[in-house]
């Protein structure tokens, strides 16, 4: 379509239509609701995203995103050093923060192993992962990574790569989600959560 | 939960989950993927929101938008000067310029006449309305606003107000969505598309 507005506005709605989550048309809506609410909400966000902007660091540690390098989580001393949880990326790290799934510390590989898109070990995180385990405090490495082939052959290569350092190795069960009806779920999950099940 | 990662993080987090389109789960992976594309997303569009910020005005002829007054459809000399369609805010100006359903100059009343929401003539753009229309270029006064109760007695309400000024004023047609089924449709729909049925 022409332009109805100007070039600025036209950027902007532009930029924020390549934000996941939202597309062309909410780009438009999201942009005359934040010029709705300039004081509240368009000035302060431009001013939170430059400052995130400036200020953002990944974690040397485990690799999580933060502005303080080493992050919140590796900074917090309540949590147990003895147990390393390993996430493909941040977003599941947030996501186990999210669901309280473990009082660990975590380590971000940054990718799964995956042939087809060109990703080897040496594009992941893994030397440091081994230097965290070497230093001898962690006793049980989890692999959160997701149940996906990819991320099913990352475990096994990691869970090699730790088997000369005498830690616990486990992953994350399989089985029915909380609230899932077993109708709609596959039969893989199913099988599964057959397999695994618990004693009540 | 507690927090896992810095405070200008979760701020930005904060705000992005305030974004309509956006909630609070969605507002963390759209500031992780904004972090992820630092260079190409998160700075340009902090700068984005800054200028437009910094630039945005409202039209005084029609309620448009833009960062420049007259607005860039005010100033469009190839848009109809005898077409003038009234619209509820800006969002539907926008619409309707997406559709290219008209080449008519627009007219934005910041809202509909609302007795339950304390909305009265007086909190719309009524006096400028009417002073427009009484240039008497003017010739066509298409109302287009909702199909809902406010938006119809708003429309009734306008057409009383521009009697004196003998302009045709007109509405837009009700009827079945381009595309849509009749099987889904609402019976007012259904009704209304029936008694305005045109001939093949």
């Amino acid at each position: 379509m022409a332009s109805v507005t100007g070039p600025e506005i036209e950027r902007l709605i532009q930029l924020l239509a390549r934000v996941p989550g939202l597309g062309p048309r909410s780009a438009r809506r999201a942009a005359l609701q934040l010029i709705k609410k300039r004081e509240q909400l368009l000035g302060p966000l431009a001013e939170a995203m430059r400052v995130a902007n400036e200020r953002i660091l990944t974690c040397t540690t485990c690799g999580n995103v933060d502005t303080s390098d080493p992050c919140t989580l590796c900074r917090d001393e309540r949590r147990d050093p003895t147990t390393l949880v390993v996430v493909e990326d941040v977003a599941d790290l947030w996501a186990l923060e999210r669901a309280n799934a473990t009082t660990g510390q975590y380590h971000v590989l940054g990718g799964v192993l995956s042939p087809l898109d060109g990703v080897g070990p040496k594009d992941l995180s893994l030397d440091r992962l081994i230097a965290r385990v070497a230093e001898g405090e962690i006793r049980e490495v989890i692999l959160a990574l997701n149940a996906t082939v990819d991320g099913q052959t990352t475990a096994h290569y990691v869970t090699e790569l730790l088997a000369p350092h005498g830690v616990k190795v486990s992953r994350l069960a399989h089985g029915v989600p909380v609230g899932g009806e077993l109708d709609y779920l596959d039969e893989g999950t199913l099988a599964a959560a057959m397999r695994q099940r618990t004693a009540m």
